[in-house]
């Protein structure tokens, strides 16, 4: 009896379970959608992963944090492909140089979507078979494979963009999807927040990765903090007051970078006839001065602050300011991929979605947190 | 009158070139028949380009020295492709960076291809068209042209091995193609050349490039040179005793690179399960000790020659003992693709085709040489 | 009558800076008085400072931000030494690159403490008759470079150290020092601390750098912490159990850094006959097992922490463990120049003296930290 | 009797050899005595050694190859000084990196002149009581020990100019020798060669350093030769008609290291208010226009050359036209240690002494040369 009250959520769970890895798996695949062949096998710089890549490593990490430990016999696809797609497990094996990865003419795109293919069908039958002893363990690590998958599909889009920006010809990705009809913008208001010891991390419940734990009290100043990102605007009034030029703005990092690599705005603008243009996933557009300001460093991010009378907020600070409010805003299934002005409500607005947001914080493990044992520490 | 004797020869001239253009353009594409998509984009190392780079690079070539400067009003196919595809050519303009051509997804394999097909239809026009007054001009320039995008078929098959020798799957280009009954190898025999002035330098009549000319005379002592490339087998022999082991061998900058890198081997030669073998357009195979050794760089046939108490010809001894046999041997043409051992006739052999033959002379110009005017030389 | 009173102190305060001033110059002095000429002009590493160049360089210190802003008619001693010895002070001037501060043979040492000379009278001349208007900006600039000058005395040593170190010669810097009867050692005892919000940070009162200010508050969970540094023998079992050979101890960079650079031990140790020897300022001696283990990076001190079943401190932990000691302990004022095995007492100890100690934390301003307006920030 | 005979000549032989060690050991010094400790241990770029580093390695060089094969029981002054000191014989044993010389602060100056004060104390007693049975061999080995110190004293003036010249303070190595009463210059001048078949390589007789042989016939297009260097003058004329921006005048790759080092003019001119300087061994200089050009590359050289319509003379040819003249001209024994402008005698002139001249050849072994056993190869 406990038996059927017990399988009633698994299945549940699993249903739920077995939708996201469809859905999650075939969103990969539509980022990739408008891509060329070419496109998928080109690392533009080091850091840079090529497209296929990305799809050929998220598949891998299925079949060898899942398919190989709970399949009875299963065999790799492929006996090379663990060398080749593995990242950075160094517990798992030696893997294939990183800064190489766009000298790989195969295996081709094809093989890489006959690879997924074939994952994905035996990814299936796990899921429908799985024993019920390995339930949660197989559960947590889909779960966690399939954020992990998010991940990339995040630095997808980040990497697709730049081989695309890197090219001289500076070719579209897509055609452009309008925002909904153009905020007036708003002036940048403060929201204050008094000292004291705040919570931070994750509280359970559902998944978060490990550097998200333990969750842990933290003491913090009063402060107060933008109600809004930067935007182009407000950087260019930074960048046409001579800040690229004036070593007392930098970090001593920064400016010596700034010198090295002769900066003199952010990635991905140029200025031509006059007028600055900045490349997007539809070719270069004019910079519009509502938009979040993106592709500017850390140190680009800390100079404006300076310059600007601010800083950067810690990360606990930004954390404590951005739990007020909904997790809303322009993700991925808005279609645009690209940041949008800041409504004009009011409301603090972009914590979530549009781009990422700097903080002066190391980046470093919270208190308390413990690496878990093993490549996945799940 | 003379007009009409002046142009039967022209007709036939140019009926013979719009032949050979047709014949060199066509190798071009059978070269890269093989090749999946991604192939055409990889830069494996800095020396090689992208198989369409090259594609393409050639095909700027006659657009650039032949459609512009003689099709009145021809534009560009493409406004960017100047830049893209000039390769050296630094009074012709700015050029894109050698080294970053693998990070081109842009234009595709098919643009390209579409590319190649305008500038044909266009050459086939001037060819057919060209007004008597510039006739000389452009069969010159046509006629290096191809000589150059033969240069570049060289460069294709070269940098296609490379570019499958180094993926870690070790992919075959094609299926191999056996060479004739395998001879049964001879026994290395010397030919004897008296001390004397000679001429050597092209005599003039056919196509030469520029670096062949002039004619000039050298003051050769008495000498022998080997009747057949050193063979797979003799190499061997050396790596066996320890060749690349001992300094004695080696030029010091030879030396200090054998330990920089941890040369064993000649490139492509891998070592498993007690037998060597070596890459090959038909992926890997067993080192055949009857073929001449291929792939060895300077300092290899340098230490080789000396460690076999020997040393490699001059390049004037090289083409006077050259210019005694026929040319003929294992090109292009043969379909093979891979060097063959010598045959058994006793004849001096592979003077010609199978593989390049080191001499010990740097590449510098013959006395008397002058760079013509212009960018092309002609 | 306030004139007196006020002039008292002033004149006991500049007693004492005078004082101070000329004890903590001449210390640069005896650091070096057991250097041949050679050893002042060496960079061993693009790290280290040839021993003159600091010399040189605390005293353009003085020069640059007391003699020439406070002298009037000042000219400095020699013309080009703003640019030969600012080390970064961006908003100064430029400066020469310091990786190549070893390839200075001139100015020589002579002419060097010639410089130091005649700096050292201007300034007693400053000091001396500074007006009481600008006294006490005088008296805040002059404590600070003074505690600049012992910065650089601790750097000198170490740069002293890695010099003679790197030479294959490994010659002594001045015979050996004993420290007091050995003592026999003690196992590693905890110090518990309850959780809580505590306040660290500079408190006021006497000289401290802005990177210790402002004073703040912080949570701290409860934690202990050891009651001694690690010793050698300790770090010499998480070597004998192959704590090296193990990417499971290690961060990522940090296994990464092993591999390439092949660390098997730390900074200085050489094995030589089955036993462990390390470079002192007076030469190679024996791996003394009660002695703190020293020179070991970041990455090792965290692999050591992990093997250990522990972590490093964070920076607020150690303050706060750290403060409840008498701050005493082996300094440079002990002649010794090498840390002590930790007494038998049983009290905490070594928080002061003897060795640098990691913390897990980055090295990040503290909140509401301003760094001050000009190149001084004083 | 025949055996007094035969001494008497290996007596005057022996008095002649004693007589050059002397003197040339002494020059080395002489070389030196200028220098201040600190410029004895400089490394001013890779490719220069400290001068303390060329008196211990010639010196070294006769304790490896004379007192150590010929003095019975001869213990090395210094074990480690093999390592330090050897410079590149491979067979003799490993040594200390190159481009680490700088790094060496120890021997110390004072002990390397000890060195040397050993090993002539050393070299005068084997000279004087060398046995007859090995005298050939020794004096064969120290006449080319000489010839190699005076190699060596060639680059001590070389590297020593650069030290002095990359210091920002533009030392003097001396005061200043005048040349004689300057003259008035002359126009270049040609010298006819007629085409034929010439012999070039060492004679035999006296010493040579082996790559002066095998002697060996060439041919000679007929050719002309300038009959003077080309002066400051004229080479300031190419700069001045944009020699440096011209990519038509350079050789490929001059043309990419003139853009990449950003060159305008030869290795140590500046252009200061509006005149052109260049660095001596007696500090910053006006450029006089009738001297010889000096410190320009290889690519420089060529460049102007194709500039003026000439080019570059080969190797042979420059033998040839030297062979003429008289062996005079401004050496090291004239003390100026500065190029001079040619006299005005209208005789060719300047093939010997003044400066290195610049052929077009490449550096490449002569017909027939044949490398000699073991390291010396004596």
């Amino acid at each position: 009896m406990g038996l059927v009250a017990a399988e009633a959520p698994v299945s549940s769970v699993c249903a739920a379970l077995v939708a996201a890895y469809a859905a999650v798996r075939a969103q990969s695949g539509s980022i990739c959608a408008p891509l060329a062949v070419e496109d998928y096998v080109i690392q533009s710089m080091a850091d840079v992963s090529p497209p296929k890549w990305h799809l050929a490593h998220t598949t891998w990490f299925f079949e060898n944090f899942l398919l190989q430990p709970f399949v009875p016999g299963y065999e790799p696809f492929h006996p090379r492909y663990g060398y080749l797609f593995n990242s950075y497990y160094e517990t798992v094996g030696r893997f294939f140089p990183r800064q190489q990865r766009g000298a790989l003419a195969r295996p081709t795109v094809e093989e890489i979507y006959r690879y997924r293919d074939h994952v994905d069908r035996e990814m299936r039958d796990l899921l429908a078979t799985a024993p019920a002893a390995c339930w949660d363990e197989v559960a947590a690590r889909v779960t966690l494979a399939l954020n992990h998958e998010q991940q990339h599909q995040e630095l997808l889009v980040t990497d697709i963009k730049h081989i695309f920006a890197w090219n001289p010809l500076r070719p579209a990705y897509r055609e452009r999807r309008e925002a909904p009809a153009a905020a007036a913008g708003r002036p940048q208001g403060w929201r204050e927040q008094s000292a004291g010891v705040y919570e931070i991390g994750h509280e359970g419940g559902d998944f978060a990765f490990d550097n998200e734990s333990p969750r842990h009290r933290v003491f913090l100043n009063a402060f107060r903090i933008a109600d809004r990102p930067v935007t182009n605007g407000e950087y260019l009034a930074f960048m046409e007051s001579g800040g690229y030029r004036n070593p007392a703005h930098w970090l001593s990092q920064g400016w010596q970078t700034v010198r090295e690599h002769g900066w003199q705005a952010p990635l991905y603008w140029e200025r031509t006839e006059g007028a600055w243009r900045t490349m997007t996933l539809s070719g270069m557009r004019p910079v519009d001065a509502l938009e979040p300001v993106c592709h500017v460093s850390y140190f680009e991010a800390d100079a404006y602050a300076r310059w600007a009378g601010r800083r950067l907020p810690t990360e606990a600070e930004w954390e404590i300011a951005a739990r007020n409010g909904a997790v809303e805003g322009n993700f991925l299934d808005s279609g645009r991929l690209h940041p949008a002005p800041a409504d004009d409500t009011g409301a603090p607005t972009q914590f979530f979605g549009d781009v990422w947001e700097w903080t002066q914080s190391s980046y470093s493990p919270y208190p308390g947190y413990q690496p878990a044992a093993g490549s996945l520490g799940v």
